[in-house]
C-alpha cells in the first residue's frame, strides 16, 4: 500500500509520521507540506529521526494520485479545495473538519462558507466496521468529539440527552502550530483558560450528529473548552441526568459491555482514574464512571491523547479498517508517560 | 494588632506569612509549625527573605493568648482541637475546615469525626460586612468553595438551582504539602485526572450551604475537581439552566451590579477570559458568563488563585474586615503572572 | 515624580507597570506602548487590574517630555533613535541594550548597525551608588548579565578570569512576546534546548566589560545560554579555577562581606540552593557557592527573576538612586512561588 | 528468551516494561517489585495497558534463576545482596551503580558501604561489542554519565581532558519514585535548582573511571547536576579547553565519524540543536558542538531521555548485544514528543 500525508508539518501530521514510519503494511512514500515543502522533515519533528536527511515534498494531486491512500491533515477548507482532484479510487482519511458534517446549516453556522458535503464519520466504536471496510473516504472525527462522544455512548438510553453537559481540556497542541501571541510558552504555562466560550466551539455539532444518529433522537451538549498548561491530551469531563432505574453497576456493565471488543477504549477498575498522562502517544481512551446520587448524574471522565485517538491514532485505525487490516496494526498499545 | 499565624509551614501559612509581611496593620509576632518548630522559616518558603534567620515556633497556647488575632491553617481536625485552649478575646480567622459546617450529618459525611460546631462563614462578598466586623471567630471558606459560590451567586434567581453543574481545575498546591507519590511533580505534569470523583469532594456541603442560605432555598451541585499541571490557581466552570426570561445583558448586567462595590471580584469585558495565571499572587477573582442558547444554559468561566482568595488572602480580607480596617489592606490588587 | 513607561505591552514593561504601580514615589502618567497604543492595558496583561479600563498611548515625544524619568522597554535599535528627540534633563533607565556596550567592535558584533554610544551600565552591586544618583541617563544590565556578573565579581581576584564557564538556562519571558513556533507552549514544555550557541550571546561583551572594568584586568566568560520549560527565571551556573590559596570559608566570607550591604543579593545557608521559584516576582539574587576540590573549581548557583532583578525591578532600584530615593522604594522583598 | 524485571515499579521499571511489551525477542515473563508485589501493574504504570489485569510478583530468587535474562533496576545496594543468590547462567543486566565502579575508594567516597565489584560498563558506543556480547553481567551506565561520556568521548585527543565542565540539567523521574517534598509538582514546577553541589554527585567516578580507560589517561570533570520542571530529559552542556589546532569542521567530523555507525547517536546538522523532548521515548542521543573561538572552547550540547537511553533503552541494547541481537532490536527509533 502506498500512503501518503497531506499537511505533514503540523502536530497532527508529525504524529502521522511517527506512527506510520513503525506501520508494517503502510509504506509511506509521499509526505507533503504546502508552506515547509523543501525543508528537512527532522527540523520541524526533530523526534523523527527515522525521517533523517528526507525533505516535505509540495503538494501536488500527482503524487496523491499515485497513491493509494492519503491522511490529510490540513486546516478546514483545505482538503474540500483539493479533493476535486484526486482520483475517485484514492482512498482518503481527512483528519480535517470539511467532511464531517451532514447538516449545511451546521457547517455554515460554526466553519463559514460553502459545505463541501459529508463523508462517513470514521469512529470506529460507534460506526458499523463494514460500513467503514467499504468506503473509500471517511472523515476522521474531531479530537473533542471523539473523547466526548465515547464518554456518553454506552448509556445515552439511560440519560437526558437533551441536555448532556460537557466540560473538557486539552493539551496546547490542539491549538496547532501556527505562531500565535496566546499560545506562547510565556502565555499557556501556569494557566488554564477557557476559550470558545458559551456553545460555539466547533466541535459542538459533529458531537450531536454523531451521538443523535446514534440513539436515534436528538442530543444536545453544553460543551466548555479548556487550554491547559501541557502539550498534549484530553481530559473530558461529561454529565447527565440519569433516566432510568440505572444505578453504578448496571451503567458500569453497560460500559464494560459496549467497549467489551474494544481494543483501545476501557472503563477502567473502580479505583483508578484516566490520566491523560496515562494515554500518552497511544490509541488508547480511558474511561471512569461514578453516580452523585444526591444530585442523580452519572459523571464520566475519559482520557485521550489529542494527537492520538484524538487525531493521527484513529486515523489509522480507520485506514487499517479500510484496508482491511487488523484495527490496531501499527497502532502502540503502550503509551509512554 | 499582634497577630500569629498558626501552621505556617504549609503553603497556605507560607502564602499568609508573605502578604502579611507587607500588611501595614498587622504585627505578625508569632509564627508556628508543629512539626517543623525550630527551622529556618526560609528553608520551608525560601521566598520569603523578609524572614531571613527567624525560626518556626512550638505551637503553644501561651503565645496563642498573647496575640490579637491568630490565624489557624492546620489540617481540619486540628483547629478545633486547639480551640479550647484560646482565650474567647483572641480574634480568629481559621482556615481550615472544622468550622465551616452547620449542619452535623454533612460533617460527618464528608470529613466523619466530631463535629466541632460551626462559626461565621466568611465569604465576605455574601455575608453582611457588619457580621464580619462583630465576629471574633471566623471560618475562611475552602478554596473551591470561594471560586464556585461566588461564580453563581448572583443570578441564583435565574437558575435552576437545584442542578448547577460544577467542573473545576485547581494547581497542585491545593493538595497541599505532604510527600505523596501522586502529588509528585514526575506525575503531575503532563497530566489532567479527576479526583474525589462523583460528588464526594469535601466542598460540596459548604458551598450549598451558603449558597443556600443565600438563595433561601435549597441549591444542589454536581461537583467534578481536578488536578492540573501548575501548582497555584483554581479555573471553576460553572453551568447551570437558565429559569427566566433573562439573556446575555441582563445577565451581566446582574454580575455587575453584584461585584459593583467589590474590591476583589469583577466581570471581566465581554472579549476577556479569566486565566489562573492574570490572578496569581493576588486576591482577585475573574468570572465571565456566556449563554449557551442552543442548550438554554448559562456557563460562568472564574479564575482565582488558590492561595490567594481561595485561602490567605481571604482570611487577611476577612481578618480587616474584623478589626475594621478596609477590606484590601495589605492585599496586592495587582497579580503578578 | 512623573515617569512613563515606553515599550510597556512587552513582560518587561507588564513588570514595570506591576512594580510601579505600588511604588509610593512614581507616579506612572504615562503609559505607551507602539502597535499595541489604543488597546486596554489589561486585555494584554490581564494581571494588571489596577490599570483595568486605562489604555496604552501611542509613542510619542512630547508626552515623553512632560515625565520627569522614563523607563524605556524596547527591542535593541529603538531606544536609540528615539533618543534625540527627548529633553536632556529627562532622567532615562533604557531596558534595551543600546547604550549598554562601550566599545564599538562589540556592538558591530552582536548587535550590528550603528552603535548609539554608551551610559552610566547600571549595576547597582557593582557600581558606585553617587555614579548613579548623578547619572541622567542609566543602561539597565541584561538578565544573563545581571546573574553572571553578580555571580562572581566577589571572587576576580581569587580565580583565572581568562577562562570563567558559564551555563545559564532561562525561563521563556526572557525570549519575549513575539508570535514565533519555537517559543510556543507545545514546543517549549517538556523542553530544554541550547540557543544563541558557541559563545554568540549578546549579553557575553557586557558581562565581560562590566567584570573587565571591576577586575581591571581582561575577564573572558564561555557562556551557553539554555531555554527552560517555565516563565520566569535564571539559573546561572559559574565555575572558574581557584588560583589562589582560598578554600570554601575564605571565599563564602567573600561572598558575605560583598554583599553585606546589599538590600537583594544574598549568599544562602551552606545548606539552601538558590530557586528560580524562590525569586518569583521579586528583586532578589540567590546565591549559592561549593568548591569542587578535585578539579580545584569554584562553582556558583544563582538564581534571579529575569523579569524582576534582571530587568524591571533592576530599573526602578536604579530610578530609585537616580532620584535618591531608598534604593529598594517599591520593591518587594518577598518573592511569590 | 526468558525475561524478568526486578524492580518493576518505579520509572525505570516502568519504562522496560513499555520497550519489553514490544520486543520481539524478549519474552517478559516474570515482574517483581519489592513493596508493590500484588498490586495490579496498571495502578503504578497506568500507560501500560498491555500489562492490564497483571500483577507484581516478589522478587524471588528462584524466579530469577527460571529466567534467561534479567532486568535489575532496584536502589543501589540491592542488587549486590541479591547477586549471590543468582544463577552464574543467567544474564545479569543491573541498571543500578552497584557494579559500575572498579575503584574501592571511588565506591566508598560516593556511595558508602561496600564495595561488590564491578562488572563490565555497558555504554556500548564506547565499547567493543564483542566484549558485551560475551558478557554475562553487565552494569548499565547511570544518565548522566550516559549522556557527558558520549558527549566528549570524540574529542578526547583534542582537549584538556584534567579540566572538563559539564553543567547538565534533568528532569524530575531522575530522582526517582520516592515520595519527598522536594520532588512535588509544587515544588518543581516554575523552579530550576541545583543539587549535589561541588563535584559530588556519584555519577562523577564512572564518568571519569570510562572516559579515563577511553582516553588512556586521567580525565577530570566538573559536573553540576540541575533538577528541571519537566518528567523527562536530559540536556547535558559540556564544555573543554581545545589543546590542538582543530577547528569546528574538524572536530564536527570526528563526531561523525566516531558515530558513523550509531544507530542511536547522532550529531545533528549545524543548523539544529538537541531538544530533549525530541529524543522522548525513544533511545536516541542528540549532540551539537561548537568552537567559542574567544576562548578556545569546544561546547558541546546533548540530549537524551534519561529513561531511555539513559537506563532502560540503554539496557536493552546491552541485552541485545548479549544474546548476539540486533542492537537495536524492540528499540522505537523514533521519539514520540
Amino acid at each position: 500500500m502506498k500512503v501518503g500525508v497531506i499537511g505533514a508539518s503540523g502536530y497532527t501530521g508529525g504524529e502521522l509520521l511517527r506512527l506510520l514510519s513503525g506501520h508494517p503494511k503502510f509504506n509511506l512514500n509521499y509526505i507533503a507540506a504546502g508552506n515547509n515543502a523543501g525543508e528537512l522533515i527532522t527540523l520541524l519533528h526533530p523526534q523523527l529521526t527515522a525521517f533523517s536527511g528526507q525533505k516535505f515534498s509540495q503538494t501536488n494531486t500527482t503524487e496523491i494520485n499515485s497513491c493509494d491512500l492519503v491522511f490529510i491533515a490540513l486546516p478546514h477548507g483545505e482538503s474540500a479545495k483539493l479533493i476535486s482532484q484526486i482520483d475517485a479510487r484514492v482512498k482518503i482519511v481527512d483528519l480535517g473538519a470539511d467532511f464531517r458534517l451532514s447538516n449545511v446549516k451546521d457547517w455554515e453556522k460554526y466553519y463559514g462558507g460553502v459545505h463541501a458535503g459529508s463523508w462517513l464519520y470514521g469512529l470506529p466504536e460507534l460506526v458499523n466496521h463494514k460500513e467503514i471496510a467499504i468506503a473509500t473516504k471517511v472523515a476522521n472525527p474531531g479530537c473533542y468529539a471523539t473523547a466526548i462522544a465515547l464518554s456518553i455512548a454506552p448509556v445515552l438510553a439511560d440519560i437526558d440527552t437533551s441536555d448532556i453537559v460537557v466540560v473538557a481540556a486539552s493539551g496546547t497542541t490542539g491549538a496547532g502550530r501556527s505562531a500565535k501571541v496566546n499560545l506562547l510558552g510565556s502565555e499557556v504555562m501556569n494557566n488554564l483558560t477557557s476559550y470558545k466560550f458559551g456553545g460555539v466551539h466547533q466541535h459542538t455539532p459533529e458531537i450531536e450528529q454523531i451521538l443523535s444518529e446514534f440513539a436515534k433522537s436528538a442530543v444536545k451538549i453544553s460543551f466548555t473548552p479548556i487550554l491547559a498548561p501541557m502539550p498534549r491530551g484530553i481530559l473530558a469531563t461529561v454529565t447527565a441526568k440519569i433516566t432510568t432505574e440505572s444505578n453504578l453497576d448496571s451503567l458500569r456493565s453497560k460500559y464494560s459491555h459496549f467497549y467489551l471488543k474494544s481494543k483501545f477504549v476501557s472503563l477502567l477498575p473502580a479505583n483508578q482514574m484516566p490520566m491523560t498522562s496515562a494515554v500518552l502517544g497511544s490509541n488508547n481512551v480511558q474511561i471512569q464512571i461514578a453516580v452523585d446520587t444526591h444530585v442523580n448524574r452519572i459523571v464520566i471522565s475519559t482520557a485521550i491523547d489529542n494527537l492520538g485517538k484524538g487525531a493521527a491514532g484513529q486515523a489509522i485505525q480507520n485506514a487499517n479498517l479500510m484496508c482491511d487490516f487488523p484495527e490496531d496494526l501499527g497502532l502502540h498499545a503502550v503509551g509512554v508517560r
